[in-house]
Parts: C-alpha cells; sequence; structure tokens
C-alpha cells in the first residue's frame, strides 16, 4: 500500500531524552489509530512485561482520516499494554492532539522506557522538533489549573494530552486528557489506565505546536472534496445527528431505562425510577431554562457538525463541567442512585480534574457501596469519598485503581468488570448483544467496542448476539482505525463508499469498499494476538459469574449467552 | 488400585444443609492429600470460577499415609480453587486435623456451595454424622479465644480447623488454622486464601470428634511395622533430624543468609546485618536462657520424632508465639529490616490470631514500607499496621489481601509474588532453582514445593535449575499426597523403599519403589490441567519483571534462568 512519505513515526526515549523521526515500516503504512496502536504493540512491546515498567511503550496514533477537519473524524488513539486490564488497550479521544500531531507530520508517536528519577517532565513537540520541559510546576495540580498554566506558557494555539493526579499517582483508573476545541481539557482517553502508563514515564503533559505545521497532502483533492460533501450529507440527513445535537450522549438513559438496562444502584436493577430527571430531554431543558455558560450543543473537534457535546452550566450561570456524558450519568448517577444531574456533574468534573475515567470511579463507588462505606443516593458522601482519591488515602487509592480492585479489597463479588475493566452504562444481561462485547473484546468491558443496543432485535434473547456483536466489533476497530468518531459512523453507514473514495483520494490508494471491514478485521485479530501472547485465554472472555446467576429487574434477564457463542466471535 | 471400603467421601452442602458419606470414585481410591484434592477440583470444580462463590469447594483431604501416627505422616491437605492466585490451591498442615478425619473414616471432607444468609456456622463431625451448630458467639474473635472458646464447648479431644477474622472478612492472605497435638491452633494451612473461602461458606469452625471412630485398617500390620522400624531408624538417623529438632526451621536463616538469599528490605539485599540475632542457634539459646514456658523441641502431631517446632517465651517467661518458623522469621524480619525475635513472634501471634498467612502479610508489610507506610525496622510500627488489619481500616484490607494487592493499590512495582502468592524467604535470584519453583509451580510462590538449597549446585547459576526444581516438585507432590512432612523426607530419602511397603502394607496394594514420583507426576499434571482450565498459561509461570533486572546483594544476581527452560519444567 503506498505510503504518505510525509508521515513519520516519532520515537522518545523518556529515560534518556533521545528521540528520532523515522519513516513507518512497510507493515504500518495503512494503518493508524486503533490498529497502527495494536500493530506496534505486537511488534515491540513484549506482552508479558509489567504495564508500568520500562517495556511498555506509550503510543498516540491519529486515525488514518485525521488531519482534514472532515466532521468527527479527527479523533486520537492512545495505547499500550493496559495498566488495568493487562492487555493489549487502544482508547480514543476528540479533541485537537490528532489533528494537531498530523500536522506535524507524525503518523505514530512511541514513548519508550521509564527514566529512573522523580522529576516530572513536560514533552514539546514542534515543526523544531522534540524537547523536554520541566514540570515540576504542575506535580499534584488538577488537570483544569495545570492546563490553564500549559495554555498560558505555550499559547492558545498548542494542543495538548495531560495527565492529572490520578495518573501521576499511578492510579488505574487514570486517563489521558486532551483539550477540546475550546481549551477544556476534558476530552479524556479514558480508559485502561493509560494515565497511570503516562505517568510512569515521569511525563505531565505532551504540548504540540503545530504552527509550524501543515495539514497533511491530499492525492486527489477533488475527489476528497466530492466525497466529503456526500459524507457530511449522509451524515446530517441521518435522524440520529438530530438527537445527538440536540440531546448528546444523554438521549441514552431513556433508551436504556426503555430496555431495562440502565445500571441502578450497583447493576441491581436495569430501570431507575429517577431515570428521568437523569434523560437527555430533562439536561437539555435544565440548561435553556438556565442559560449563562450552558451550551445544549457543543463540538469537541473544529469541524464537527454533529455537536454531541455540551457545557452543563449550574444555576448560577457558571460552568460546572463540560461536556456531561451518558456513561457518566449512568455510572454516576443511576448506579450510585443519584438522580440530580447537578450533583453528577459536579462528581464529574472531579474525576475530570484527576484525571480519571468517570466510568471506572463510578463503578468503583458502586463498589464501595455495596462494602459500606456509602448509601445510595448520597451524592455529598460520593464526593467525599473521590475527594479521598486526591488525597492519596488508602480508600481512596482503592477505588482510584478501579471497581475490580475495589472488589478485591473491600470483599464485594458483584463487580460489573469485564477483563478487569469497568462496564459502561448498558447492563449487559437486557443488552445481551453489547454483554457480548463487553466479554470478548480484546479491549475488556467497552461500549465503543461494539454496542448493538440499535439494532431492530429482542435485546434479551442470547441467540444471535454473537452475530450481533461479532459484526459491530469489526465495524467498530475499522472506524478507531479511521479516527472516525461512533457517530460519524451514522454517516458512513448511509454512505459507505464514502470512506473507500476518502481514503484513496488522501493516500492515493485503490481500496475497495470492504475496506473498514478489513481494518476492523486485522485490528481485532492483532489485538487478539497481543492478549494471546500476554496470557489471556478463552476464560478471559467471561462476564462475572454473578451476573449469569442474578436475574435484573424489570426483564429478569440473567445473561445466558452460551460460552461456544463467546469462543465463537472471533471465527470469521 | 484395591479401595480401603472403609474410608469415605464426606459432602457437606453448606447452603442447604444437606449432607452424605459415599464411597470415592474408583480413580480416587489410590490418592490422598494434595494429590486427591487436584482430582477433585478437577472432576467437579468449574476452573474459572469466582473462587469465593458458590461453585467453588473446600476439600479436606488427609494423605495416604495418615492415620497411624507414624512421625510427622499425619498431614491434611485443605483446598480448592485459590481466592488468591485464582488457580489450583492446597496447603498442608500438622497438628491433629488428619489424623482424627481419618479416624471417622473420611478420604475426603467436601464442602459445597454457599448460604444465602449471614449466620456462621460451626460443623460438627462425629461417629454420628454431621450437624450444624450456631457460631455467632465467635464472631470477631480471634483464632486464639475462638480455639479455646471451642475447646471448652468440644472437649479437648476435639481436633478442630478454624478461621479467624481475616478469613471472617473474606481476606485473601487468609488461612486454615488447625490445633496442633497440645490444643495450640497455629497448625495453619496458610497458603493461598483458603481461609477466606472457608468465610464465604460462613462456617467459622470444623470440629472433629473422633472418640467414636478408629484407626484406619492395616491389611498386613506386621509388613506395616517392619516398615516403620527402618522408615524411623532412617529419620533418626539424618543429621538434618538432629539440626530441624535443636533449631526448628529458624536453622536456615544462617544458611540463607550465607547463600546471600535471605529477603532483606524488601527483597532489596540478600544478607542482613541483623541476621545473627534471627539465626536459630540465637533464638536457641535464648529460649534456653529464658526457659519458662520456652520449649526448643516441640512436636506438631503425636508421634513426631523430629519436633522441629518451638513454644517462643518471652523474658517472663510466658508464651509469646508457638511456634516461631523461618518463614515468619525471614518474612517479617529481615524482609522489614527486623532484627528482634521478640517483635517478630508479636507479629506472629497476630498474624495467627487473624488467621492471616504470616508469609503474606510479611510481604504485604515490604510493599508498605516502599509505599512509606513505615520505616524499616520499626516493629512496633509494623503491629500498629497488623492492627490495621484487625480493625477492617481500608489499608488494614489492602494489607490482609496479600502483597500482590497491596502492590497494585500502593503503587508499587517490586512485589515479591508468583500468580499472585508472596515468596517465602529465598529470594529466588540467588537460589534459582527456587526461583522455578516459584515461577512454575501450579501453586503460585511456595517453598514447600520444591526447594532446592539443600542440592550441591552453584545456586546463582541458570543452567540445570529447570531440571532441578522439576525433582522437587516431583518429590513434593508425592510426599503432599501421602501426608507426609517436608522433614520426614529426610527419613524416606534415606530409605525409599519404605514408602512403597508402608504403602502396600496398609492398602493390601502391590506399588513399586517408583510410586512417590508416579503420585507427585500425576498430582502435578491434574493441577496443571486445572490451572489451564482456569485460564493460565506460560505467561503466569515467571517470575515478576523487576527480578530479571534488579541485582541481587551481595552475589549481584539477578533470575536469569530462560524462559525455554522455564516452558520445560512439566516435560518429563
Amino acid at each position: 500500500m503506498k505510503k504518505d512519505e510525509t508521515m513519520n513515526v516519532w520515537r522518545i526515549n523518556t529515560r534518556t531524552g533521545e528521540h528520532n523521526a523515522e519513516p513507518a515500516p512497510e507493515t504500518w503504512a495503512h494503518l493508524g489509530g486503533r490498529g497502527l496502536v495494536a500493530r506496534i504493540l505486537v511488534d515491540e512491546v513484549e506482552a508479558a512485561c509489567e504495564p508500568l515498567g520500562p517495556k511498555n511503550e506509550l503510543i498516540f496514533a491519529p486515525g488514518l482520516m485525521v488531519g482534514h477537519m472532515l466532521s468527527s473524524c479527527d479523533r486520537i488513539s492512545i495505547g499500550g499494554k493496559s495498566p488495568l486490564t493487562g492487555g493489549v488497550k487502544e482508547s480514543n479521544a476528540g479533541g485537537s492532539t490528532g489533528l494537531a500531531l498530523t500536522h506535524l507530520g507524525i503518523k505514530a508517536l512511541i514513548l519508550e522506557d521509564k527514566p529512573a528519577g522523580e522529576e516530572w517532565k513536560i514533552i514539546h513537540l514542534s515543526a523544531d522538533g522534540v524537547r523536554f520541559e520541566p514540570a515540576d510546576d504542575l506535580v499534584s495540580l488538577g488537570v483544569y489549573e495545570a492546563a490553564s498554566r500549559l495554555i498560558e506558557r505555550y499559547g492558545k494555539n498548542a494542543a495538548m494530552a495531560l495527565i492529572g493526579p490520578g495518573g501521576e499517582m499511578g492510579l488505574r483508573a487514570a486517563g489521558v486528557q486532551n483539550l477540546d476545541k475550546d481549551h477544556t481539557p476534558a476530552r479524556i482517553a479514558a480508559r485502561g489506565g493509560l494515565g497511570a502508563l503516562m505517568g510512569s514515564k515521569r511525563v505531565r503533559a505532551i504540548v504540540i505546536d503545530a504552527s509550524g505545521g501543515r495539514k497533511p497532502p491530499i492525492a486527489d483533492l477533488s475527489a476528497f472534496r466530492a466525497a466529503q460533501k456526500v459524507y457530511n450529507k449522509a451524515l446530517m440527513g441521518h435522524p440520529q445527528t438530530t438527537v445527538y445535537h440536540d440531546y448528546g450522549t444523554a438521549a441514552m438513559t431513556n433508551m436504556c431505562n426503555h430496555f431495562g438496562a440502565l445500571p441502578t444502584r450497583g447493576f441491581s436493577a436495569g430501570r431507575f425510577e429517577g431515570a428521568e430527571k437523569l434523560s437527555g430531554e430533562h439536561m437539555r431543558q435544565t440548561l435553556l431554562d438556565r442559560g449563562g455558560a450552558s451550551e445544549t450543543s457543543h463540538a469537541c473537534m473544529r469541524g464537527c457538525t454533529i455537536q454531541c457535546s455540551n457545557v452543563y452550566g449550574g444555576g448560577d450561570g457558571e460552568v460546572i463541567v463540560s461536556p456531561l456524558e451518558y456513561e457518566t450519568i449512568g455510572l454516576m448517577g443511576s448506579n450510585l442512585g443519584i438522580d440530580d444531574l447537578d450533583v453528577v456533574a459536579r462528581m464529574n468534573w472531579e474525576a475530570n480534574d484527576l484525571g480519571l475515567d468517570s466510568i471506572e470511579v463510578g463503578a468503583a463507588l458502586g463498589v464501595a457501596v455495596q462494602a459500606g462505606l456509602m448509601d445510595w443516593g448520597d451524592g455529598e458522601r460520593a464526593l467525599k469519598l473521590i475527594a479521598e482519591i486526591r488525597a492519596g488515602t488508602p480508600l481512596g487509592r482503592i477505588l482510584g485503581n478501579g471497581a475490580a480492585t475495589a472488589g478485591r479489597v473491600l470483599g464485594v463479588e458483584r463487580v460489573p468488570v469485564a477483563k478487569g475493566q469497568a462496564m459502561p452504562a448498558y447492563d449487559p444481561r437486557a443488552v445481551k448483544g453489547t454483554g457480548v462485547t463487553y466479554a470478548t473484546s480484546p479491549q475488556g468491558a467497552d461500549h465503543t467496542s461494539g454496542l448493538t443496543i440499535r439494532a431492530k432485535v429482542d435485546h434479551t434473547d442470547p441467540e444471535g448476539q454473537a452475530e450481533l456483536s461479532r459484526g459491530g466489533q469489526i465495524s467498530m476497530a475499522g472506524y478507531d482505525t479511521l479516527g472516525v468518531c461512533i457517530f460519524a459512523g451514522f454517516g458512513f453507514a448511509a454512505a459507505p463508499e464514502t470512506i473507500r473514495d476518502l481514503l484513496n483520494a488522501r493516500y492515493g490508494w485503490d481500496v475497495d469498499a470492504g475496506i473498514l471491514k478489513e481494518l476492523g478485521r486485522e485490528t481485532l485479530k492483532l489485538e487478539r494476538e497481543f492478549n494471546k501472547r500476554a496470557g489471556f485465554t478463552p476464560a478471559d472472555d467471561r462476564l462475572p459469574e454473578w451476573m449469569t446467576r442474578e436475574p435484573l429487574p424489570p426483564t429478569g434477564a440473567v445473561f445466558d449467552v452460551p460460552e461456544e457463542d463467546l469462543d465463537s466471535v472471533f471465527d470469521w
């Protein structure tokens, strides 16, 4: 496959400070984003290594379509061996990091090794190359304050990926945060503990000054523009685009509640009496009523036409958090019996400021309730528990290391995890295809790896769910390799040929319409290979035993997809 | 193989209270102890199950030679799927439990399922059968007080296996304690979290009244007595028997220190400047000087001629703990930089009273020091940290769940574990054959699975260690199946034909002199099969990465046995 000669692999040794930029090997040329992360891990990282040790790598790889402000197609994939799951990990985010990296001609940024010392560094990338700067003034600062100091220091045009106190402390729920187009540091590559991995390399922030760079070249500009036009039209014409524009991901609250899949009180029920107060409709009305800083539709990336995000303002007109997403609402709201969006928004801000995955922390708090450390619905206590994480107390470290560790330490069996990663806000007993994805995805429990809730099937019927999940997993691995947002998929699904056309126009390739699934299958195969070498077996492709036994009200469903089905997901 | 028709499998459902006694299946007849535990797990327990859930079983199986007060041959094997490692687990102990079970004709006792309620029970076994009694008056009581109440209630002739607060709390460092011949509840089947497993079934104690029972039959009594005579002579004539009689296992302190393998300050050195004060020689002299309750030679089982145990008395003539063993000295002493046996003895008493594995707790405390929670050598602080375990604080729960969990939560990479189980007091870098055993034993890091320190080899040379470990692992799995103490092996090694003769005389069998290794190989094969089903792979047969990198003073050794060698251990 023709290689874009302007794009290089930048490699930085965090121990020695050595760095270089070299062309990508042939076998990497046709990959980007999640697929490239998987390829690099298989090629370079000893799968059984200690994730926070010197042998692991932290990888940043913009997707194949990144660089052109195509609507919702500029996502950055961040990856490495997961400190949370012990397996392959790619977590992607919007914001400006992907765009900026491509404008410097960076196909992949690889941070290697681990310093012996304790000093924190900033890595600065620009057209002039790489430089290390001290970050000791940022130590212990929350992400918001740290980002604002970095913006002051490097200017508003710099893109940034940074960690917070959670990553500094090596907590396995820590993610890597990226600035959105309005410089808010809340586009988090949240899952799998990549913030702890970045922290292990003593890198507090990566600052990308793309001002001396340029857009990646386009082999056939007119073909590209033509395909872009078709794609845009398909995307804008899709009814879900309007739904997400108006209600954001919080539109899912009512849908999941309807299906009896809304995590409620530690995944003990699938329908929550307070769901209406957590709904997208309620949120939109609240934000419209409040005005001030509130925005019901906000783009995370430049050029995005969906604008599914929001700015959640308080009654005083000030921002509480931006954005407030469904997964956070599900895990920090209904999962804890909390029906007050203001409280959930405050919890979300705290998690963001600590640089932690709100799904993982919400799930860990659900474990804490079961261990008697909090009552259902007690938001003030939840905030105090999050404050324990900030203070680095033993209890805080238990929670900040995620739900599985919290369950193990606190003696709670009913923990909603797969491969040690907390489940997002779709109870897998009531949406069994998504349960298959949670169980079998090489990433661990992850809704973005293959959500099935929109399929027109009986989601509580175990039959056919493996096939449904397989299709979703392949497509999503493909989209994540392209750098394409899950919601851009609505547009591409309506005009699938545009993926082929955009790639061929951008790179001068000659791929056919099967490219999305080809990339998806290749990515999954690489990820499975890495996990196999890391010691994963079919025994890891399972949901927790209690979910196969405990019926979920109101559907009464248990997770009963046969193990043979789970083991057949990757037989294609 | 001829079956002893007087020995049955007693099976108790802890949820329903149902129980029965049935003949063992044919394939179980020739097994006992560790081998039988492995066989039962493979036959009956879904290997991927949740260890603290209803599908796991807690198994008590006396070894094949148990029942006749042969010197050091009445050990009880306790097993199940390990809550600590997630793999197969057998942990054996001396004391009177094994003897009492055989006198009731119990070849194996299997506790199944898990009650829904919160009440604690005592299971009482006698010639009249099984009965459940309430144990709520024992809740939260330390093991010593609980045992003394149980002895008051059931009399001095009852044998007992009980858990402490650690097992009640579901802590994964919890073991199962058994009374020694003098009714001290300190013969702990310590390793792998079997106390948590017993606690998950809400059984606080098993009381065995063998008064209505009788010794198991002997097919050829005169042949048995003749073989016993040869064995006794060989055992008594072995120089190590005298060493262990006089100095106990603490004789190892100087030996390990000599080899540079004595865990010192979190396995950061192999030689400790305070080793002399932790030595068997020093301990013996101290106990002789103090007199009072002190005993330098004490038997844990009736009939034992080695008497390697001791009663560690204080300057006031009162017992501090009984016994004080080398593993505890290594992990709670030198590993923490503590050179005062009185302090180690007090820590040991606390761990016993909580029903916890002193190896696992000592290793976890070494992690706590690295996390800044204690200074090296600060015994009073160590006692305070153990008190946190008793109080059930978050920090206490971190430590009580063992070293691997403590490392994960507290952010410490340098944790001495294999398969999640803490290493005993032989640094594997300086005794590489034992390192191979730690890495590859299906049990996790376990010196009793194949210690190689007595072999006349260069222990820091990586070559040939896999073979050495293989031999040790096979023999030890054999001895553990016989119910034979590791030190009885000195006698059997000097007169190997007596194993054959004793088994043939006892059971009317016709086995040959290869029986020990046959039993060992069969046991290991079953254990590996269980672990494989549970999801273990060669990636689990490794030591922690940091031990392959960090040289151990004074030898400067790293663990450099090639991975191919590790993967060849079970190719026989």
